[in-house]
């Protein structure tokens, strides 16, 4: 069994992406919208303004009261649309509940939706078209690449159907030849279809969901899980047990997590060349 | 064994749209742009302008010399998504090598974009949102619900992987509940996943590719081959004896095909609704 170590994989692409951006004639420019004070997105921003920073990004963190209505937000992105400093803007969910989340995601110009989470970028993904992907499947696919481990012609079994997650990967993993099973909370008998896969998958959100009866010999697994409980970090997998079997396997933390804020910025980059391309 | 017969379905929903039609305050229009003059388009062409008819739609034919540009089939599709009357566009497929096909699709407005194929459309359909749904995949589920097939918790093996059938097909099914399989030319063992298949959707444009050994007994068969051999038509599957084992099957013709050009017609009504709703 070996580890698939986001961590370390994070550093070294970081380094990569470092050595690129200084290449550049401009700055590369990231906006996060905040609505609100939520505890967790405090944190995550954090972390998105700190790995920025480090990458030498002009970011902004525009942050608004939660009185802020949906025309007014409009018009906030709008700016940044229309922002020429700024490649990338996102914003972090989750918004309160009276702003139509989806609306507002939408509202980010297609070039600069690099959390890929807007209807454009969904529909050029699933017509394989070049896209801004959303970070999480894009780092799994990273991690897959990283350690040589082959794609084309695998069965790969996602259990999970989100927009974040599930969805895009499916299409990515289609994109790459393999054969893709997409599982959820209504299949039936989801042991019959996890114990096939020779790459798994796992955002459920459950801790220890995947346990060893439920995965082949030899597989590959893919933990997307991150289940706080009394402070620690578990994943969707019980991970103790399921090593034994993994060919190779994902820890929690330090697995898929670490490479979804670097994916971020590898979007944010990939954004600014491209708007670049394209005038 | 039971046959899903779509031409006689087909009849019903057109008398049951024929009378929402009729208790509409304004036509319906549907436009069809057709550039070059290629003899199967014709066909195809003339099969949708008879049932618009049939239905009373306002119905267009836009025919261009093969010499138009890119930029002026912009105009051209420009001046329908501003026309009033007008509530569904297509571009009849294939276009001349020299026009951006994906470009034009994606220049119909994504409230008459009535065959799917635009990226906002593909991406509200990944989403789970209210989209203009692609008709052929459209048609395959109703006939499996007119038939009271259930399809929640069944396990969906689709072959071929198209941005026409395969993909948004699968993105129906997972939203109605059902464990979706979506192979295609690169799958290896290709029967070890059609053999598990509750419902077996083929779109390969192979004749008589699935046979009867692929098959389990007692599965739902939706044929969506169309392959023309020596005048006839025969589908992807190979009817005489994945019958013998079927419980349900499309018979080619008569099956699938006949519901296409009619989810057509629904989706131009559905838009004309909608566009009114959203004024």
């Amino acid at each position: 069994m070996e580890l698939l170590n986001g961590k370390e994989l994070r550093e070294k692409k970081i380094e990569e992406l470092k050595s690129k951006v200084e290449r550049l004639n401009e700055l590369v420019g990231l906006a996060v919208i905040q609505v609100g004070s939520d505890e967790a997105s405090n944190v995550y921003i954090g972390q998105k303004e700190k790995l920025a920073t480090r990458l030498g990004y002009y970011f902004i963190h525009k942050k608004f009261d939660e009185s802020i209505t949906d025309e007014e937000l409009k018009e906030e992105i709008d700016k940044l649309n229309n922002n020429e400093q700024i490649d990338g803007i996102i914003v972090q969910m989750p918004l309160p509940k009276h702003i139509d989340s989806v609306k507002a995601v939408n509202e980010i110009s297609e070039y600069k939706d690099v959390d890929g989470l807007g209807f454009i970028n969904a529909g050029k993904l699933m017509h394989g078209e070049e896209a801004l992907v959303s970070c999480t499947p894009k780092g799994i696919i990273d991690l897959l690449d990283n350690y040589g481990i082959e794609i084309e012609g695998k069965h790969v079994v996602i259990v999970g159907r989100s927009i974040l997650v599930g969805k895009p990967l499916a299409c990515l993993f289609t994109t790459r030849n393999a054969t893709v099973t997409l599982c959820h909370s209504r299949t039936i008998d989801l042991a019959k279809y996890t114990r096939e896969a020779d790459i798994l998958v796992a955002a459920v959100g459950k801790k220890h969901f995947i346990t060893e009866e439920m995965v082949k010999e030899g597989a590959v697994v893919i933990d997307v899980g991150i289940n706080r409980e009394d402070k620690k970090l578990y994943g969707d997998v019980d991970f103790d047990n399921v090593s034994k079997k993994a060919s190779y396997i994902t820890p929690v933390p330090g697995g898929v997590g670490p490479m979804t804020v670097y994916e971020l910025m590898d979007n944010t980059y990939e954004a600014h060349v491209l708007r670049r391309k394209l005038k």
